[in-house]
């Protein structure tokens, strides 16, 4: 199945916005089993859009566009679309309701062009089906593109509105039971994600595909995809035994990766780590350093973290980290900032001042300069204290600054997650069987 | 000028990484006024490269490819192109004393398979001028391709290696000379970019537009480009006059925009905001309620931070606004947590606790929930406190809650570099004339 994604705009070509739609949409369809296989970014004026789809003809069974379905000038996915195929356009009268809905769920007064801008949204090409959306004035469409050979599953032509607060839940709500209906003959695709991380990929290939062998045989796919530390392993499957295959080869994949998989659904790493406080009614507190805020910043990200999260401390200077966490002036003298004394004394300072169950504490050379030949640019030791006592990694990311963040509160993340799955009094982890 | 960028990895596709070359590409030559055209991306298997390339040479003038040079077998760009053109490969010599210092740079001991690799990224197609990479073992590559027509100018055909740190700095130090000799006949082209905060981007063309009539009929070009919250300004000529031109135009938008324009060089506004605390031998100190660290952490990506930052606090619960801020009770239960009167205690606590010269706290309502009549969601409070005293504004941000956080944060900056440029004792800011 060939999957090609138009994304539209000039923003996107001038590097004014970053293309997150690429990225998201490339997860949704990777978990769908239909990988994109092409991506495209033309401008939004112009004929490039219409020519980019007649081109996409040619070789894709799917096609998905992203924005230019708004009311202004610029805006013409849907209209080139429409053109291109030779599609009349109409006013749907429930689009136009819904429109109207939207605009009085935001509480204000109707906008003066208000009537115009929902006549022009309102315009469907003849034959589509329109994807509501509860966001925005734009619906998403769907057109059904036939082939000149009789028997084939036609091509589907997705237009879909460029806010991400509107393409997302479009997507979820809409698309992805619109894509399992028309491209699986039967109904019957099946596809499983495990998100793990601590683990490479060739590590988690061997540990799993000779467990999976005749599984394969019978039509089980496995997908690897490696990210910044981390490996999402697919497990999908097609036609009547889909369904038994998938949960089989789920079963054995969560015996042996055991506590290396993170989530078993879409959730991120921050957002497990949050559930798990919330579920055992702990409270977290954070000291950085070299991450600078970025744990916080990605903990608060998720809505509803100040039930579990009562707040963070960035001590990047050494006073910080004397008056906010207690650290004694002796240990900064003997061992230097960054190190496993001062590590320890961030995490269990923090955690006796500032009634939180967990304090996770951070210390390293980010980087471009600062290392030496001992401690080199990339070290970091990460403390996690709990009433229990505290415990210090020591580890080495040799990558450019914000990388080093990035893997770093990873890291410190996954610290916590396993101390929390640990139940208390069990004395030791499960060894995951790899 | 049809400028092409073709992005390989099945990583992109797959959406386990983020199009980061697509953003920093595409402004880099956007502001070398040779703005992407289109964009592609495909996977790093088969002959997807070639028949892109191919394709691309339909139309472009300049086609840009990004990964694919590495060493192991997934790395096919250089070969499938040299195949696609017909050009022999033969292996340079000085690209092999440079992986040579490359890797001794690292301080690690050659890798047991040095010399098969060596050998391998040694190897340049017939023709091609190698673009020296100081920071990894595969150069970049530019290729000339001449057209049928006698007299016009060559295409060129640049390859350049995936990892940011090795791309960007070969992008800056050798790609852009060479592009600025290739493309402009004189090699006059002239442009320059000034970066805008706070303004929108229709009122800066009807600032500036009116001032620029007479300059624009003798050839220059003014390009507009709308980010989250700010506007890019780019001025650009060709030929004989270009110098005289942008000049003459910088001089007026520099005028016009006053205090808008934060940088007219690729600076980002926390390093601006940084650079004149290192100026001003000033100390900043950040207290964050619902931005939740970001501001933090954007000020800790700029390397050299902690000379100016001495931290941050995250208070996201009450009890560490009066424990770490000293907020009053009384002012919490009055007024709330997010409110005029606790930004204000929270920066002024800030101020006074941690030996800064300056404070920014923030406290707001990042939602989806939490939200009331009198304080929607998107309600946000920044204070600003020196030795001077403390001001504080109140913004409605009614945006999803990342993109909240980030415009936040960049007021709360822009306040900083607001206060920053009024000289003590001036006692008020100059009106940018708009």
């Amino acid at each position: 199945m060939f999957v090609e994604l138009i994304t539209t705009g000039s923003e996107l070509l001038l590097g004014a916005t970053l293309n997150t739609h690429q990225q998201w949409l490339g997860r949704q369809l990777a978990e769908l089993g239909m990988p994109v296989s092409r991506q495209l970014t033309v401008p939004d004026s112009g004929t490039a859009i219409a020519e980019a789809v007649a081109d996409a003809l040619q070789r894709a069974d799917l096609i998905i566009t992203t924005g230019g379905l708004g009311p202004t000038s610029d805006d013409r996915t849907r209209d080139e679309i429409a053109r291109l195929l030779g599609l009349q356009m109409t006013e749907d009268p429930d689009v136009l309701k819904q429109i109207e809905i939207v605009f009085k769920r935001r509480n204000h007064p109707l906008p003066p062009n208000f009537k115009s801008i929902a006549s022009i949204q309102a315009q469907v090409p003849a034959g589509a089906i329109v994807l509501k959306n509860e966001h925005g004035s734009a619906p998403g469409l769907s057109l059904e593109i036939p082939r000149t050979t009789v028997g084939q599953i036609p091509r589907q032509l997705i237009m879909l509105p460029g806010p991400p607060r509107e393409l997302q839940p479009i997507f979820t709500e809409h698309v992805i039971p619109l894509l399992k209906s028309k491209f699986s003959a039967s109904g019957s695709f099946v596809s499983t994600t495990f998100h793990t991380i601590g683990i490479g990929e060739s590590r988690v290939e061997a540990a799993i595909r000779p467990h999976l062998v005749e599984l394969e045989a019978r039509g089980l796919e496995i997908g690897y995809c490696a990210r910044t530390g981390e490996v999402d392993v697919r497990l999908s499957a097609q036609g009547p035994a889909a369904m038994e295959l998938v949960k089989e080869a789920a079963q054995r994949v969560r015996r042996l990766m055991g506590k290396y998989t993170y989530s078993e659904d879409r959730r991120i790493l921050e957002e497990v780590v949050l559930g798990l406080l919330r579920e055992q009614g702990k409270k977290l507190v954070t000291a950085e350093s070299c991450t600078g805020g970025l744990l916080a910043h990605c903990l608060t990200n998720v809505a509803g973290a100040s039930d579990m999260f009562v707040g963070g401390l960035v001590t990047y200077s050494n006073e910080l980290k004397q008056s906010l966490l207690g650290v004694r002036a002796d240990t900064l003298a003997a061992h230097g900032a960054v190190s496993e004394e001062t590590a320890r004394e961030m995490a269990l300072g923090a955690l006796a001042r500032y009634g939180a169950d967990y304090a996770l504490a951070i210390t390293g050379i980010a980087g471009p300069t600062g290392g030496s030949a001992e401690k080199p640019v990339g070290t970091v030791f990460i403390a996690l204290a709990d009433r229990a006592g505290v415990e210090v990694e020591r580890n080495q990311n040799p990558f450019d600054r914000e990388t080093f963040k990035f893997i770093t509160v990873r890291q410190s993340l996954e610290k916590l997650r396993r101390r929390l799955l640990s139940s208390p009094g069990d004395g030791q982890q499960k060894s995951p069987q790899v």
